[in-house]
């Protein structure tokens, strides 16, 4: 394949394919590229895998699964397992999740190796449209680019900002802090506060708007809510967090809300409130990249940035920031300028995503109150609210709600949504059909599988 | 509705429509045939619910929660929580159970009268095509009859099988027995030694043939006979048992295998080696309906048996024996004979079903074997090996078996076989999309949900 020579020709090397960037993104990319035969040439200074395997889904998962062991355990008791709520090594856990993630990164080095991927440990920026110089000072020619850094915690602008920490300090608490602050009502903040709740501490979620996941189905959500509240989480809606102030060792959170309690001190305080692409120190601008408000780089449906040559793909780009929307993406790009695959580009619509809040919740397509606004009477619901067989022999009041938004006179499913233990396992399969455009009756023609939760979803009326 | 009135004029009562059996398929006849109008007598000498209700799916299932729940906590002292084994107050978690069961039964009742369906709780038999005669001496006319009386577990006529119980007695349990020996190799088996030794029992299985679930996909099935073996399960293949002896409180197994061990004493062994359709005693014979060779009631694609006015849904037929497919034919039956949908008929094709093993063993369609038979040389297959991140972060040794049976050019999937955690619920949106001519393509291009064990369905390779 030629690339291990290639290196050799500092402080010049060429390569077909220059990615910046070793998430998921720049991974796929560099993958799929080699695959089609190019040189390609990785540039990634911390570790493999980005956002996603060491500050996100990965860590935040394996928390999860642990969470969810607690909250079975407790089940377990009430179902008659003479069992007390354990305590937890926080840092056994820490070590588990670690070594799992350290193999993740032994497997990508290993695979591109195999693929004959040059990787070098460091930044990059672009000099011209072919040239990227690494901070190495290695001088790269590249006939294509493709930028995937990513993305980072956004802090907000308020006084004592500095007192709290962002979603990536929760992957370095080393146990369960007694009293947290969550500030923020996406899904970052909903599955910090679930985790936390679970495994210890007492969580208060301050929200600046009135209910959590604004962009998702308003009913499911509202059940979420409750559920939540059932574990103990304190959700304090509409209300707006305007400082943070010390107080001993502890933090206060000023906040204007309708309930309007008085503040009170937190050992923690965690920013849930959004991200920032990473574009910054790449030389866009020299090379007139075109960035967007937010610093989001700019592509359009190809993947295609202002600048011939020059790709974009995953939460550099602000389009959906999702591990496997950017890997699709990724290859269907590389597919596309690699692999001849003239039209090749990733299909955004319907990308099904879970939150994996207690219980989690699964989505795909339109809340009820987007197909209204978009089909508007041709919209029939169905719903369906139940414990499953679990939750129900403990008596235990967590619920489940499954939800069919459909659309004209052949009730075309345009949307599902699922709260509920094992939603987040549910889903695929259903967004593979929903994608095919699946009707309700073709959900109620095949036959359940008893007794299950996924049944559900095939039976209602 | 006018139903009260008319049990008044005993000892004769008409009716349009008169079910033999309160179980799954003969309720949901009752209720469907009562929705369109008319006037129905459902007979029912036990609990309401059949075999699926109160000795089959459902207490079944609530043990396998229990199993899995005990496994569960295993993992968590291998993650980092500090909880021991926990014994189980198995009496407690009957209770539980039982209460559970109670609820439905009281459901049913209150579904019965709601519905205006009269209910006895008696048997009956058949004096003619519309003639039955209830054993409270009452004698019914109706329009048409569904019988419904289900099927119960075959005990094998060897020496001593007086000594071993059946599936049912499994339910009667009040403790783990120290000892289980479980004779048969399909699922009833595989699900009681699964729970059994997952709740503290220590498991023998005796299989005549040489595997396991002889219908199901071998590959994923010799998975699941290491994941079984894994958890302790001994499972002795070609090991065929020819008697029962009595040794103090205990019994011996004696078979013919290829281990050829010397016969062990167990505390409690169960049969798990057939069931028999519960045809007798229904005057079945007299009024001319065919009956085949192991007792089962014929039954052409309508359901309709050899005479004229009288159906049968569920085990009493023969047909596919599962709960969810009796509830829908017997609602497809009365759609066509009560509803004015004249060609209502249940498609067998492609049921989905699951296996309550450990892990769970879910499938759909052809295994690689039938589809190789059927198909030969245009068959592909696609399968893929993994841990999921729980067992992954606990070292623990249970592996996933991921597997796409696919057809043609087009590459159709015809079977999809699931062998792993959370199996039981990933399959039932993918059962949709198979009924729907999915192809493997389609699935590819479905983005994943990351991460879970269902995006490995879209992600095979």
């Amino acid at each position: 394949m030629g690339q291990d020579r290639s290196t050799e020709r500092t402080p010049q090397a060429e390569f077909d394919l220059v990615v910046l960037g070793g998430g998921s993104a720049g991974l796929a990319g560099a993958f799929r590229a080699a695959a089609h035969g190019a040189r390609v040439a990785l540039l990634e200074p911390d570790e493999f895998g980005g956002t996603c395997v060491n500050l996100g889904c990965v860590p935040k998962k394996a928390m999860w699964l642990a969470a969810e062991l607690s909250t079975r355990i407790a089940l377990a008791a009430d179902l008659g397992f003479e069992v007390t709520p354990p305590s937890l090594d926080w840092k056994a856990l820490v070590a588990h999740r670690q070594r799992y993630i350290g193999n993740i990164h032994a497997s990508y080095r290993r695979r591109l190796d195999e693929a004959g991927v040059v990787w070098m440990p460091c930044r990059g920026r672009l000099l011209d449209a072919n040239t990227v110089l690494a901070d190495s000072g290695v001088r790269l020619k590249a006939g294509r680019v493709l930028l995937a850094t990513g993305g980072r915690p956004l802090r907000p602008d308020i006084r004592g900002a500095e007192l709290g920490g962002v979603s990536d300090d929760f992957f370095h608490l080393c146990e369960a802090p007694p009293r947290v602050a969550i500030i923020g009502g996406g899904y970052v903040a909903v599955e910090l506060a679930g985790v936390l709740q679970a495994l210890g501490s007492r969580v208060d979620l301050f929200v600046r708007g009135p209910r959590l996941l604004r962009e998702m189905d308003a009913e499911v959500v509202a059940q979420l809510q409750e559920d939540m509240r059932g574990h103990g989480v304190r959700i304090h809606l509409q209300a707006s967090v305007h400082a943070l102030e010390s107080e001993d060792e502890r933090v206060r959170v000023l906040h204007k809300s309708i309930d309007n309690c008085a503040p009170e001190a937190f050992d923690t305080v965690l920013f849930a409130t959004g991200r920032r692409p990473n574009s910054d120190g790449l030389g866009l601008e020299a090379v007139g990249v075109a960035i967007g408000d937010d610093g989001e780089i700019v592509v359009d449906d190809y993947e295609d940035t202002s600048v011939d040559g020059i790709h974009a793909v995953g939460d550099v780009t602000g389009k959906l920031a999702l591990t496997p929307v950017a890997i699709a993406a990724a290859r269907r790009l590389m597919d596309r300028v690699f692999g001849g695959q003239a039209g090749a580009k990733l299909d955004y619509d319907n990308v099904a995503t879970v939150v994996f809040s207690h219980p989690a919740l699964a989505t795909v397509g339109l809340s009820e109150e987007r197909a209204r606004e978009q089909y508007g009477e041709a919209v029939t619901v169905y719903a369906t609210g139940f414990r499953p067989m679990l939750t129900a022999l403990a008596d235990s009041p967590q619920r489940s709600l499954f939800k069919l938004v459909c659309v004209g006179e052949e009730e075309r499913v345009v949307g599902i949504h699922l709260l509920g233990e094992s939603a987040d396992e549910i889903l695929q399969g259903f967004a593979v059909a929903l994608k095919l455009g699946v009707t309700k009756r073709q959900l109620e023609d095949t036959v359940a599988i008893h007794p299950t939760s996924a049944e559900e979803v095939v039976l209602m009326r």
